[in-house]
């Protein structure tokens, strides 16, 4: 497979992403009074954050207080531990205050500075990486966000909180090439009602790249789904070996910018370097195990699936629905992604019948009609969820209709929450439908907006399972 | 092609709607003061709406008064010329009701009841329809929600206002089978920024079916855009002569439930009725130029265009964004849903040199930085907008970046609702986000939330143009 070409790197296989996201100091290079001013921003997050670690603003034009803490004209001046230097200088001086970094000691630094490889600056940017290697320093950058970490309170955004949305503590980390891309799926997350465990935005990758950011994130402990949004790969050798291992541990949902020819031609001319053949990329995806996505919005469909719900080798998919057009829809999707509807027992058919109204057939997709409560709803449920048949659950529940209300979402909540099998909601509507839609994906029900998505979503999670396991 | 089996039906070939959508004197037959009563919901809802018409509740135990109007034991004792019935009362009675709305000259009817055909008492829904025949009596219905029309304020539909947002009045008119389907996105329309024509949920169709609905919107003048979801026809003829005329007139969105073998079988499960070949409807579809979604959000997302766009027969799209990577995706996007990237002339390329920063690299997709604000926005589209090489543009527009703000979202509804080529936004985030998202809307420019939603929407506008003008 043709990946991104080489550049020099560090001789350490796999850079440890430690001191940057769980930095107990953290010195801001170009900190600054301007709210204008990137530095600025970045030593506003870490006050705003809460942030409990040593913070040492850093401006050449000190004059000794930055926001109101002690404040120095160089890192060198500090002379503390200093974990991580998050640098917001003009491009061209970076290389020498990454010097004075090694001086000091930092054990790993973010680079937000733009102006390197991605304006051509191919040389500065090579100056940067020499440096960063000669210290060992894990750099994330240049031209990125760098990183974000709601435990540890790490911000080094510098995007006004009012108008980006940071996501609660939770079991997905999202790790970006593209700021932009990451910056507005950061954004998005909250209202998908999952949670962060680690942001990354990476930009030009000089040091740090996405096998590193694998590699670190497979193994940490508080990320439960990987999520990646890459234009190309610097290290195909590495990635691949990390791939392989990391898709066994725990799920990785991908979408790759540049997957038509036109589309790979944009991302070379957006990040200077070859993005490398869409077929190779798509083979080693498939063959890893990765879930690729084709669009954001199933990048985060995905995400929150496997944040949420057990794995499930079968696709034998039991549809309830108090909306008989929704129950045609959902059987529609389920077909159109290689799931299939269940067949109910026996024992659930007669459980069924005694429990549900004469209108009601007893059959999938189970249409419970339009006067369906909390209380059909839960008896459906209670009759199918230990149906051996029955692999996985889509309750699509249309709160519109009269018997439909907050019980109906608690019910939703006490079986997504507690079952052994896969099961996720579908709620398409208004404001009515919206608030309980909040309620259960606070209470960590994957809930979609249309059979579409969910049927979507149930197959990444059956392929993904299927890889685990060993059956494809 | 093979459609639904044939059914008695009135003589007249299509039923005018007119006397139900715009009744100046309406007769809710089953209206009750008891608020758990569908009549009551039905009688409330005109009281809501500010209907100016005249409304006479009827209810067999009608005491004088309901809900403070005068009311009548039966229809027969309102003496007074009335256009429309709305009938929620049981099943077996409703027959004989129709007779007495005949016998009262009634000129349309909507019965809600259920329990008909789609519980096997068929022979119930043949009386209701040769009654209705017998007087020449356009009846929507059995077993649906009515109508809805935010003009002339007509609304039968059964369902808790708090539950089901309404729609602005606006050009989009919607035709549903499924009660379940037309509520959902009924409540979603606000969301999407357009408004309502006409919604017509028209469940068994015992008397006014697809073709009746067709032939009435496509002659509407408030109707810019038609919107359907069907699961199967009832008259095929009258169904395919309609559509070739109606798509020449205007857009025809459509859904279809049932399009895969199992969804097909649910789906005559659903409507006690044969659905015909996927294959079949298909054919048709494509035959007379109707835009065919696949699931919900591409319904409301193609009605979205429609609704505001003018028509281009030309696919080369130019996209801009203030994100490197979306203009990535946004590429991909373009060329999986048969579009191209425009190639700028020599006017619009010396332009742009001269109102672009240095940073920004001259061609498309045009990245301008994620510094880019109003003016360098504004800049673009001027350059562009008259570009002949371009027929269609994509903008991003990245709230979450230092140069966006409502400046930004100032000047896209200044374009997009100004320039006689089609264009579309794209803007992905959260709470700032979503309040940039709605003032765009609120002035008619489609806004979308992924690169994929916005392509495959002007590849729906692009193609219907194209058969429209005969280039297909």
């Amino acid at each position: 497979m043709i990946f991104m070409k080489k550049e020099k790197r560090m001789k350490i296989k796999y850079a440890n992403l430690e001191p940057i996201m769980y930095a107990k100091s953290v010195a801001i290079i170009g900190a600054s009074e301007n709210p204008e001013k990137v530095g600025h921003v970045i030593l506003q997050n870490y006050i705003d954050s809460g942030y409990d670690g040593k913070i040492f603003p850093i401006n050449i034009n000190s004059t000794g207080k930055i926001m109101g803490i002690k404040s120095f004209k160089s890192i060198l001046d500090v002379k503390q531990k200093i974990d991580c230097a998050v640098i917001a200088v003009p491009a061209a001086i970076v290389p020498q205050v990454m010097e004075e970094c090694g001086k000091a000691g930092v054990k790993g630094a973010v680079v937000v500075s733009g102006g390197f490889a991605e304006v051509g600056e191919t040389k500065l940017q090579d100056d940067l990486t020499r440096t960063a290697n000669k210290y060992s320093i894990p750099v994330i950058g240049p031209n990125c966000l760098g990183v974000m970490d709601p435990r540890s309170r790490v911000d080094t955004l510098f995007l006004p909180t009012f108008k980006i949305d940071r996501p609660k503590i939770g079991g997905v980390s999202f790790a970006s090439q593209s700021g932009a891309v990451g910056s507005s799926i950061l954004d998005m997350i909250n209202n998908e009602g999952f949670g962060l465990a680690r942001f990354i935005s990476y930009g030009n990758a000089c040091v740090v790249d996405e096998a590193d950011i694998l590699n670190y994130l497979m193994n940490d402990k508080d990320t439960k789904v990987i999520v990646f949004y890459i234009e190309g790969v610097k290290r195909g050798k590495e990635f691949v070996e990390t791939a392989k291992i990391a898709t066994k541990i725990k799920p990785v949902v991908i979408i790759k910018g540049g997957v038509t020819e036109a589309g790979s031609l944009a991302a070379h001319s957006h990040t200077a370097s070859l993005a490398g053949s869409h077929e190779a990329y798509e083979a080693v995806f498939r063959q890893f195990g990765f879930s690729v996505a084709t669009d954001i919005r199933d990048l985060l469909n995905f995400a929150k699936i496997f944040d949420t719900q057990p794995l499930s080798t079968g696709n034998r998919i039991a549809v309830i629905t108090n909306g008989g057009g929704t129950g045609v829809l959902a059987t529609d999707a389920l077909y159109q992604n290689n799931l299939v509807m269940a067949k109910l027992s026996k024992e659930s058919e007669t459980a069924l019948k005694k429990s549900m109204p004469p209108i009601v057939n007893i059959r999938l997709p189970l249409d419970m009609a339009g006067d369906a409560d909390d209380r059909r709803f839960s008896a459906a449920l209670e009759a199918i969820e230990n149906d051996p048949n029955v692999d996985a659950i889509m309750a699509i529940t249309l709160f519109q209709t009269p018997g439909a209300d907050s019980r109906v979402a608690a019910t939703m909540i006490n079986y997504a929450t507690n079952m052994k099998k896969p099961m996720v909601v579908v709620s398409m509507g208004g404001s009515y439908t919206k608030a309980h839609k909040e309620m259960m994906e606070s209470a960590g029900v994957p809930v979609y907006d249309s059979p579409g998505d969910a049927a979507r979503s149930l197959s990444a999670l059956i392929s993904y399972s299927k890889y685990k396991k060993g059956i494809i």
